[in-house]
């Protein structure tokens, strides 16, 4: 097996992408995970200068191993994969969503196992590496609880204003949750984490499941993704398989929520949503553990509130669904090997 | 002075009054409190037979004074005052709201000090006794902090289920606080007592301020009250001068807000909402301390969360906003001394 680490032959590609915007995806893939990251690879604008790994769909050490085949699928092996920790902060035991996304986070369609390497660096110092080597330019897309992101910000007071803008998968916002009626899985996922990304300052944008379980491809879109003629329509739709039968015992939905393809869609083309700006906290604590709360500054508090003096950012409260589907179905549809 | 136990002519008025829904206001009077109660006053569908008090607009010492004021000005003095604690459960000092409701709760006109007196009975003994003489016909309305019914749960494990039925104005349901963004006055107040309460099984209503915040009397409305011929229009409309100052300076509304007010509606008029069935859990800890999460089982949790095996209350999730208004107006204008 000819194993290289990833990243080796970054230096070659990167001189070609001049001008596209610089992204990291932080991820825990998972199919929406790929989905998203499938989308990142055939968006001209963009160019992605790494992925960092996280526990959440699956545990870290496969995240990476997915992280590294979906680059090397694509044709991507000079995308560096920096590996993140196993567990929260403060929590000792990940919670895993393998009965979501299949015991190897794709569906249970066991592909073969990559050829390239993590980077030695883990993920934290790859994300200050490059925050740092490019202040302001670098897109960080986070897709899974923000572990990485809060242990950056820890160990790099510059962190959280070198990142030019973070584009998160998290939150329900005036909604139910999806662990529970009040948390989303990325952000029970690591709840301390996720409120300490989102009062450091830094330039997020959040998006809620709120929004993204309003954006559905059923299996008509499903088997046009297959039958498309894009290179990799038949591998999302076999992946996809698990993950339709998940949504149907769990959430009574014939189709599937496209969480991190609507986050990715967000960064390509936010005039698909709208926005509000304000401070956001995330529970640490009892029942609510995870939930967030926006404070919008709609009135006038009688004493200071946890949001007072919270940087605040901008969460999207609308979405265009259909123009995310499309948009989603087009990148996808059109993939191509490199 | 001529000073009476409140309660000791109840009896004969008592007698009068078979067929009507009997109902006990628990009232932190407080300005839009008055309003509600001078409402179930006027309502010939309902009983009202008492009235219990506790901390929140004002401390719980001065809410029964306002209470019994209120019974007196009525021409009600038969109706018994059973007062509640000054504290709440595990809460050392209360959040009193006198920069919205006057230092006097009645928006500093001052009233005369009443003749009649409170019970000797406390406020959660006054509960249980008529709930358990009555069992499954008396309605409480909840109009403050919740913890005189949640010591009446915890003194008498049959009280939740002798309760007919609990409408309450308490929470905000997917929307912000108005306290901070997470909580509601009512429930902030006393958040244990609120989750003992909305967990105990006891058949609930609740209004929250999502809502209530809807309902809106400006100062055409106040005026129209005023100028009516009922009895009591110059007084409303005189004790709502400093809460109309207080919710411009505050919210920005150039009108007041109908909370309570609105939760009477709820009770003589259900038919001016929508409801939705479901467990709700009040956050004790940390920035959320006082949120409601509702859980309306839209999901198969994969674990047992905080919600599941909770007794389902109704929550409100719509109101028609100018039924209530023309409903609260109806009985404020037609208001009559006995």
């Amino acid at each position: 097996m000819d194993v290289k680490a990833a990243g080796s032959v970054a230096q070659d590609q990167f001189s070609k992408h001049a001008g596209r915007r610089k992204v990291i995806i932080d991820t825990d893939p998972g199919i929406d995970d790929m989905m998203a990251i499938l989308m990142a690879f055939q968006a001209p604008e963009i160019e992605v200068i790494g992925l960092t790994t996280i526990f959440g769909n699956v545990n870290t050490d496969l995240a990476t191993i997915n992280a590294l085949h979906l680059c090397e699928m694509a044709g991507h092996p000079e995308i560096p994969v920096a590996e993140g920790p196993s567990e929260p902060l403060k929590r000792v035991k990940p919670r895993i969503a393998y009965f979501e996304h299949g015991s190897d986070g794709l569906g249970e369609t066991y592909q073969a196992k990559p050829n390239f390497q993590k980077l030695s660096k883990d993920a934290a110092d790859f994300l200050i590496e490059n925050v740092t080597e490019f202040p302001g330019e670098v897109t960080v897309v986070g897709l899974g609880p923000l572990t990485n992101l809060a242990l950056a910000i820890q160990k790099d007071s510059n962190f959280a204003k070198n990142v030019g803008q973070l584009v998160v998968l998290g939150g329900s916002f005036n909604a139910s949750g999806n662990v529970n009626p009040a948390a989303e899985a990325n952000l029970f996922g690591d709840p301390e984490a996720a409120d300490i990304v989102f009062t450091s300052g830094m330039n997020t944008l959040a998006i809620g499941i709120d929004l993204t379980t309003q954006v559905i491809f059923n299996e008509d879109d499903l088997c046009e993704i297959r039958d498309s003629g894009g290179d990799y329509g038949k591998y999302i739709y076999d992946c996809c398989r698990f993950y339709h039968d998940w949504h149907l015992s769990s959430d009574h939905l014939d189709g599937i929520f496209l969480h991190d393809p609507t986050c990715m869609a967000a960064l390509l083309d936010p005039t698909l949503f709208t926005f509000k700006n304000g401070a956001v906290r995330v529970e640490t604590e009892g029942p609510c553990l995870g939930h967030t709360i926006l404070g919008m500054g709609l009135k006038n508090w009688v004493k200071e509130t946890s949001w007072t003096g919270v940087p605040p950012i901008d969460v999207a409260i609308t979405v265009d669904a259909d123009g995310v589907r499309n948009l989603v179905k087009k990148l996808l549809c059109s993939s191509r090997l490199k």
